[in-house]
């Protein structure tokens, strides 16, 4: 990988509520209230467009957690992510307000069918003038499951088989309209060419979806795949569909690891590996000077998640009710054994807390604060640094920053590290496209359709 | 039916398009095109609010029309409105350019799951400080079936039953949250009381449904319905669960005759039939002078719809595909007994030409531009007598009100129409509240865990 990377992309991870994904965020002191109101959404867009962020995309749960005492009573009473929004809502108000920042957000390919994704998608795009992009997940949770009338979540694999029709049916849906389709001669009375705009006929073996769309081919041609697959198979479907890819890294040794072998996958797909980018998930604690910024650390660290709520999300997180345990239990071989998914935590909270004896109350606070990913603390200058040392060893290309509140954590971005970063020159100065394909340096894919034609005149 | 009626509700009836119900209206020489910019929809938002409309609502459709010849071409070519935006994104949009007009979708309960049409109405409702209405469909079309892989359509009571099913849920997780559930104490620590966030456990013929919404309770508790039931089941089922009824009555005397029926059944659901609004779909060709208005409805009547798109209308209105007859063909008794729901619109239009002999092309035309309701032509003040004739008459308490194009039509009535209307004390001179519900005097309803409680305590 020697030709140039170009510069650092730098994502926002939302949530729609004023709870992150760090759940003490709603009583950060200085966190805005007003989640219920479009202005709190726009005011955030705005502060990342200032920002010249790429993308900010909204992560999304159709269910409260409730793996904890069988009940979402404690997720309800701390604010251990209760609340998600809809989000497509949520967006249209948000380009309303922007002009350049990308617009993600997470739809499931298990709760939704494909037609609702590529028409919803395909309208964002056209509203928002290119900027939308799709977080692909499968589910997994059997909450999200009840609130659908399904008993039983399809098996890991089939997941996966699933989503990868899924995805495919998406595309083609954008892609069944031909980018030169709509005419719109008010003399001739011709609104479309009937010879551009294409059924799917598609019959497989989880969806048959007729088409085309209702909507023209998006301005994008496709919205951009994001996707956070860790597992084998999940790296195999991220390096085949996905052009952001979104990782939790705890450290810089395990996420050059990762990405080497990531971009690995996606050349092996017959994909441009510089094409793809692979962004940690990271925090970002950022003070006007160190000492400011390491009390703003002790307040996120210490002082914000009640540890019911960690627990309750360690539930959640492990598929396990922890509701029978004390918060200082301590975290015996036992247990580990026997909780799926605990055991690469434990060894990541250990690299923390060194070789004492865990408790799950810190294994649970830890959970909730660190999220498996790197926390950059310091001034402007020093969070740059470490951002930088990130990006130029190849440990990544880019991040998907998380809030300890919101929107104070990304205007601290925006206002200290945003600058420094432009000084060393790994971010952009300003944008130099509209649309969230140009800010990435992508492509716009042509119509599968449009394609085979051209096949049939060579 | 003596107490005071209040005044007009005026409701605007809009695609996510720039194709009508009148599908020449894409054509109109003074029609917007950029109908895939978020920009238009605000555009036409703005100006309903400057007319203090009570409504905008979106229609939708999952699928293009594809009965005439078996594909939708013919759709295409000729604008037959091949083009629905998902629409909540558009409303996102909508709701951050006003701050009264309320905001209606269309959402089928065939096609969605309960748990996300009460999420994205709810999201709406705080989004824009409740202004959210629901337009229940339970959608009939074999395309929109082939769309999601549903080979064959429920039947029509199936539909009605499950539809009932279906928003008895969604009106359930609206209710999930108590209204002074959310606490958000940052001092405490508690983000919202348990003790008033309820999960439903329902397990229904159609749906089993855990809850609770991850939303909290919206602004109007809930967002109102509005239904365009017309058949015995389709009035019964708008009787109990309706806010704004939208009727496609041909004669003020036939509104008549319908207005009365359908307060009747509102009435024997228990139902203060002053609290239901019954709203014909009308078009208003709106000008200067009067000479000018019949100038615009030549326009509208003749020059702009092709007929090949009139047919493709009409199969796709009575499940009949035309494409083997002429357009000269004469409607003739075997016809009409072998095509199901022709026969009520050959008797409307004859009506309007007589009894000379009808032919396909006749027929189609007049169905793509009467639209089974009154048409209302002239000067802001003859338009206004008309309209005001309906009303005082109890044939209806307002109208739905249909473009020939966007916006100018709705610009038209608001700058000629609306003030004759205030002029008269049967329209608003500016909004008094700021919820939909306030809009229409309808009380805001108690959540039932809510009410269950209170029976409790009593």
């Amino acid at each position: 990988m020697t030709r140039d990377r170009g510069q650092m992309t730098l994502v926002a991870f939302m949530q729609a509520s004023n709870v992150s994904v760090y759940s003490g965020s709603w009583r950060y002191p200085s966190a805005a209230p007003d989640f219920l109101d479009l202005r709190y959404y726009q005011r955030i867009a705005r502060v990342l467009e200032e920002g010249t962020f790429d993308l900010m995309f909204f992560d999304d749960r159709l269910a409260m957690p409730s793996i904890y005492g069988g009940s979402p009573d404690e997720a309800v009473r701390y604010g251990a992510r209760p609340v998600k929004l809809d989000l497509m809502a949520v967006l249209g108000a948000a380009a309303a307000a922007t002009s350049h920042l990308g617009l993600g957000a997470t739809y499931s390919t298990t709760y939704y069918p494909p037609f609702h994704v590529a028409r919803s998608f395909a309208t964002l795009d056209h509203l928002s003038g290119g900027r939308a992009a799709w977080n692909v997940v499968t589910s997994v949770n059997d909450a999200e499951a009840r609130n659908f009338g399904v008993d039983q979540h399809l098996g890991h694999d089939a997941r996966y088989d699933r989503a990868e029709e899924f995805i495919d049916v998406v595309t083609r849906l954008w892609d069944s309209w031909e980018d030169d389709a709509l005419v719109m001669d008010r003399e001739s009375g011709i609104f479309a060419d009937p010879e551009k705009v294409h059924e799917l006929a598609h019959a497989g073996a989880y969806f048959d979806v007729q088409g085309p769309l209702t909507v023209p081919r998006p301005p994008q041609g496709r919205p951009p795949i994001i996707q956070a697959g860790q597992s084998g198979r999940g790296m195999a479907f991220a390096a085949r569909w996905a052009d952001l890819i979104f990782t939790a890294d705890p450290s810089r040794e395990i996420a050059l690891e990762h990405y080497r072998a990531q971009k690995q996958l996606v050349a092996e797909e017959g994909r441009d590996p510089q094409a793809v980018r692979v962004l940690p998930m990271a925090y970002t604690v950022v003070g006007e000077t160190e000492a400011i910024a390491r009390e703003k650390e002790e307040i996120f660290l210490d002082r914000l998640v009640h540890p019911t709520a960690s627990l309750a999300l360690l539930s959640e997180v492990t598929n396990h009710d922890f509701s029978g345990h004390a918060l200082d239990d301590v975290v015996t071989d036992e247990l580990i054994d026997s909780v799926s998914g605990i055991r690469g935590l434990v060894q990541g909270v250990r690299r923390h807390v060194g070789a004492q004896q865990l408790t799950l109350r810190t294994l649970a606070n830890h959970r909730a604060t660190l999220l498996q990913g790197p926390r950059f603390v310091g001034t402007g200058a020093q969070v740059a640094d470490q951002m930088e040392e990130w990006f130029r060893s190849e440990a990544c290309d880019g991040f998907v920053l998380a809030a300890t509140h919101f929107p104070g954590a990304f205007e601290d971005v925006v206002r200290m590290v945003v600058p420094e970063l432009r000084r060393r020159g790994v971010f952009r100065d300003e944008y130099t496209g509209t649309t969230l394909r140009e800010h990435l340096g992508l492509d716009r894919p042509t119509s599968v359709f449009a394609r085979s034609e051209v096949g049939v005149d060579a």
